[in-house]
């Protein structure tokens, strides 16, 4: 029987996706000294040397420890191929060096993980200049992609949706989403200044006035560039928009800022668990892994 | 010139080591975003291939990001040796399974700095039943013994010391500092009922009752050993220690807990920034890498 091991964090996605598979969850056993140093135990005794781990990567920094530990602990037990189920992949954002001796951390953190992994299952990473994970990551990796969920959930949940990406790099995502659900699409375009400035500028769209906008991108972070889509809607006499992320990322505050901006409503899928999500990327993982 | 590179926290020691050697100092910069991954960008331009990074590994979980990042950014601006100075080494205690299952987590961590680093120099490792510090680490490394300043700083500031271990894994350090300052010592006998209770057996002492005790161990992190150690010189009538670790680890309140059960004072080395620190280790440090 296949094992999968997680995180607790990640309990609920892991007991799903266990249990729609027919897979045995195996049980990791951590303990904190007080010097903050950390302990891992294997519980479960190896039923196969093919073995699974889902984690999230969302705040990355503080499981690295973990992602060491696991992968030495399996393997010292039996493991021999060890997939990282990672819904949300981080690290995904410094794909260039623009400054001499600027690290590129997408290529840095893709060895790491791929020194301790055999393999790799994410959804939808942030690519963008890089435009395959092949291009970072050297072992086997599979890619889930949430359009055919979220542009589902659309089609179910808001009436008369226009889809609108907020800036160039999401039309990658809104796309496909748009052609999957039959709807409409728009693209803003985005200049940003920093960490959390960015301005939009919105294309004509009077002849949308009696829609629903869906705003979509695939990483709600700051939740700026979201903010500014929200504002250029108004701007143009809009309807108040569902905001729709495929990860919800969420730094402090940005949940409050979107709602405060004018959000009708937040919806994420499940990659990080967070109280906005509400699409279930659980089925599209067993059809994935079953194929497998 | 050779380069040498430090996280903020060991900006001091740095900064005297470099002077001492003529050596310079290198800039990494760094950023965190709000979604907390970091970047870094390495500002200085490679004068040598062989460079040096420094860390004390206290709290070591958060810095494994950075221990990447470093090696990888430092690597793509042209270092071929990168040698990871750590005055602290962390993960020494786990050193042997002994439940089925249970992590190795001193060989992960050791086989983890070695597929980054090239070298490793530190003090007093805590070796305890792995003896020398080559069975863990494959790479090139280097241990500093800091009994050799310990003994000249309680020469130097102690009146009529005896020198005490608060247990038999302290033996190692004290006779060492014993033999160096020739000093009486004497060792207590410890045994541990979890991470932060222990009870401590002391031998008959009556012939050091005009003595100052100064009680030594290589590590202060809970500080529950140091207090029943202190417990133990009180119920045999002896004056208020001296309380000496070498790596001044304190997790939160153990300073304070000292105190409480009567340290005449608290004395540590420099290995870990602390407010405890007296007795600096730089030209240990000075001496081996002239010599290297």
């Amino acid at each position: 029987m296949t094992l999968l091991f997680n995180l607790p964090e990640d309990e609920s996605f892991a007991y799903d996706l266990a249990r729609e598979l027919g897979w045995q969850q195996g049980t990791l056993e951590w303990h904190t000294f007080p010097d903050k140093e950390i302990s891992i135990r294997v519980l479960s005794a190896m039923t196969s040397s093919d073995v699974y781990f889902l984690t999230n990567l969302h705040h990355p920094n503080e499981k690295i420890i973990k992602l060491i530990f696991v992968a030495d602990a399996l393997r010292s037990v039996g493991a021999k191929k060890i997939t990282l189920i990672a819904p949300y992949l981080s690290y995904m954002r410094l794909d260039e060096v623009t400054k001499p001796g600027e690290g590129l951390t997408s290529k840095y953190f893709a060895h790491f993980i791929s020194h301790y992994y055999d393999a790799l299952i994410t959804v939808d990473p942030h690519l963008h200049r890089v435009r395959k994970l092949d291009a970072l990551y050297p072992i086997q990796n599979h890619v889930i992609h949430a359009a055919p969920v979220i542009a589902n959930w659309v089609w179910r949940n808001v009436e008369k949706p226009v889809i609108i990406g907020p800036d160039e790099e999401s039309e990658q995502w809104i796309k496909v989403i748009a052609h999957e659900a039959k709807l409409p699409f728009l693209v803003f375009k985005k200049k940003r200044y920093g960490d959390n400035t960015v301005s939009i500028s919105a294309p004509l769209m009077s002849e949308y006035r009696d829609h629903t906008p869906v705003l979509i991108d695939d990483i709600i972070s700051s939740g700026s560039t979201m903010v500014q889509g929200i504002k250029a809607l108004q701007a143009s006499g809009m309807k108040k928009p569902v905001c729709v992320g495929i990860h919800a990322v969420f730094a402090e505050g940005a949940k409050e800022n979107l709602l405060e901006a004018g959000a009708e409503s937040i919806v994420t899928c499940n990659t990080i668990p967070h109280s906005t999500n509400a699409i279930d990327l659980v089925p599209l993982f067993v059809e994935l892994l079953q194929q497998l």
